[in-house]
């Protein structure tokens, strides 16, 4: 087989991370070095610019923008949340071979993955050669056949920064803090709050996350137990936390409010970008356990995944190197892939991008493996040391 | 006049800041080092364990062990809230002259400079030679005579960043964001969101303060205006922000919320550990102008004054002096003094720490100057050129 002249595209997905436009450089850059596609375009908030033609030219821009690029937050092509049917694909790939473009690499989650296997299948039965390639990006390492994924090493990182300075916070005015942190499904990056454990008493003293049910009088039980012994008590919550019926706790709060909630495209209940579960556990504890405990509650929100300033190096190193696996992918004659990235060595710690048909990755969620969490209000030692690469040294600190 | 000999004491109080650990190690290393007093206690938990006896040894902490303290967040002896009245203050000095302890260090806010005040009024009265000194410290910025206060520099660095990742989310997916920061009755830290503005369209449109009048009808006249222009809007607002009848508008939610509102000892109603705000002003927002709208909201919470991994250099470097400049003024024969910071120029950057007074800077507030506020809903040139120097430098950016 020969590979198809022609144009490329790149295109941003989902819930931006710090790293996403580490994978977006990376892309271009192997692009530009290889020579595989004669323009790049980028897509303008994802799917709609496709849609319609809101393209930019990535293929002039320098290793010096780029590296800029790269250590920028946030998508900078623009996502977008819609979430593609057939049809909606069809009228993309309209564009795209208006275009002869044949390479399509689509930064984002298990939705991105999905709809880069549709637009695949759509120009397939159209007898027109594209390529498509997913490159994972989501902050829940939440994709399936990934060790992990782009995006989790540096929120995990805000999430271990932000958990140890809140409980030195919290141990010099003692008292019960909550701190909310994202995950509609998977728990890892609430579990990663765990990270923030030091010799000095440091991190969370439970973490609820959305793998396991919450029961309100478990939760209020353990919170008396360990208040009562430490004469404080950190908790680390998942945004994604559910009641045995399965109804997250945000979704029921919400209907109790309004007796109605916000949806988004992909009929998910709106989560974050409010402090309505944080302040509700709060009004719990002091109801049940004393309206004078000292009861504060955090909700992370959007901080967590573009924070300026608190980056993983291995995160954003793989970021970049998963874009660049993409082309090197289509290089290697691949018709289309995701790139997951395996571990190949925990000491010292490797991994490799390995592509995978689209369909094992689209549409599938990972959870935190039931090994790995501990009295459904803790993580084990197996998961902090399968996270600590990840997010790399963290602070330093003392006590007296 | 000859020095007292004797011991010394040291205490933090307040809300805690990612530097106080650094005054603190500036202070005990310059006592060791100037041999100013015997023995140097560490009270626990500031005046609630000078009253307790709840001390600790400073006298033996090696410079490794002081530098690691000096890069932990959290005030490492404990904090307080108390606020001491005489007859608080007479018991505490019992205490003191028990233990013969001539030097008094007091790390924190301008409550703090007025205990120090008290309790050498209260030494002073007994003929007791107590020599008291207050080193600032406040992410609020609002002690008067003082250019700015340890702790600022490195929360208006948190904001900024902050407010830098933010914007670029909310560029990537447009809507609505409102980011609630500290600050009661001053406005600096909300203010140091400015500083997250680049020619990449980052950094807040509108910025309210509690120097300034809240009015709902303005506020969503000039949401809409940025809103229907920029398609997507991002708002910093002050927890301390009020009505024209001067109430704040958490108290007057938690009024309407439950009849009644939570007090610090110092009569403060409780504003930070809710979302309450943020979530009261997104839902007026979506009353008012569409409830189809994407608005979300994050407070920043405790995450502003403890992030650990987020510290302006400068501020952590004065924070030390600051202590160590007390020790400097005890040595130099003050009987007692706040160590003001000043600025000595601004190009380059430079200050020098003037001992003043007790009761000059003890329960005064300093507010954002009206010259610094542009239009009730935005900051000045002037401002962000004052706070450039204190937060440091911030991430470099790059765009598409």
């Amino acid at each position: 087989m020969t590979l198809p002249a022609g144009n490329a595209i790149i295109a941003q997905s989902g819930g931006p991370t710090v790293v996403i436009n580490a994978s977006l450089a990376g892309v271009v850059e192997a692009i530009q070095e290889s020579g595989l596609a004669g323009s790049i375009f980028g897509a303008r908030h994802a799917v709609r610019g496709m849609l319609e033609g809101h393209l930019c030219d990535l293929g002039q821009l320098d290793q010096d923008s780029l590296n800029k690029i790269a250590h920028t937050p946030g998508a900078t092509l623009g996502s977008s949340r819609d979430k593609p049917d057939e049809d909606y694909c069809r009228k993309i790939f309209e564009q795209l071979s208006t275009r002869d473009i044949r390479y399509f690499f689509y930064i984002g989650g298990n939705d991105s993955a999905d709809t880069c296997r549709i637009i695949s299948e759509v120009s397939q039965d159209a007898g027109y050669e594209l390529r498509a390639f997913h490159v994972p990006k989501t902050i829940d390492n939440d994709l399936v056949l990934n060790d992990h994924t782009p995006g989790f090493g540096s929120a995990a990182k805000f999430v271990a920064c932000a958990l140890m300075g809140d409980s030195l916070d919290n141990k010099a005015l003692p008292g019960i803090k909550i701190d909310v942190i994202m995950g509609r499904h998977a728990g890892f990056l609430t579990a990663a709050s765990a990270l923030a454990r030091t010799e000095h008493g440091t991190g969370p003293n439970l973490i609820y996350l959305p793998e396991s049910i919450f029961d309100i009088d478990r939760f209020i039980t353990d919170v008396d137990r360990v208040y009562s012994k430490e004469g404080r008590c950190m908790i680390a919550v998942s945004e994604g936390i559910h009641n045995a019926e399965g109804t997250s706790i945000t979704q029921m709060l919400a209907e109790q409010l309004s007796g109605s909630v916000e949806r988004d495209a992909h009929g998910n209940v709106q989560l974050s970008g409010s402090g309505a579960l944080g302040d509700y556990l709060a009004r719990l504890i002091r109801e049940r356990l004393g309206s004078k405990l000292r009861v504060r509650a955090d909700t992370f929100g959007y901080l967590q995944r573009s924070f300026a300033d608190c980056v993983s190096a291995s995160d954003r190193t793989e970021a970049r190197e998963s874009g660049r696996a993409a082309v090197q992918a289509a290089l290697d004659d691949h018709i289309g892939a995701s790139l997951t990235i395996r571990r190949t060595s925990d000491h010292p710690y490797t991994v490799e991008y390995v592509p995978v048909p689209l369909q094992e990755v689209a549409r599938k969620t990972k959870v935190m493996p039931a090994s790995w969490i501990k009295d459904g209000c803790d993580v084990t030692e197996d998961f902090i040391e399968y996270a600590k690469p990840l997010v790399g040294p963290l602070p330093v600190i003392g006590s007296i």
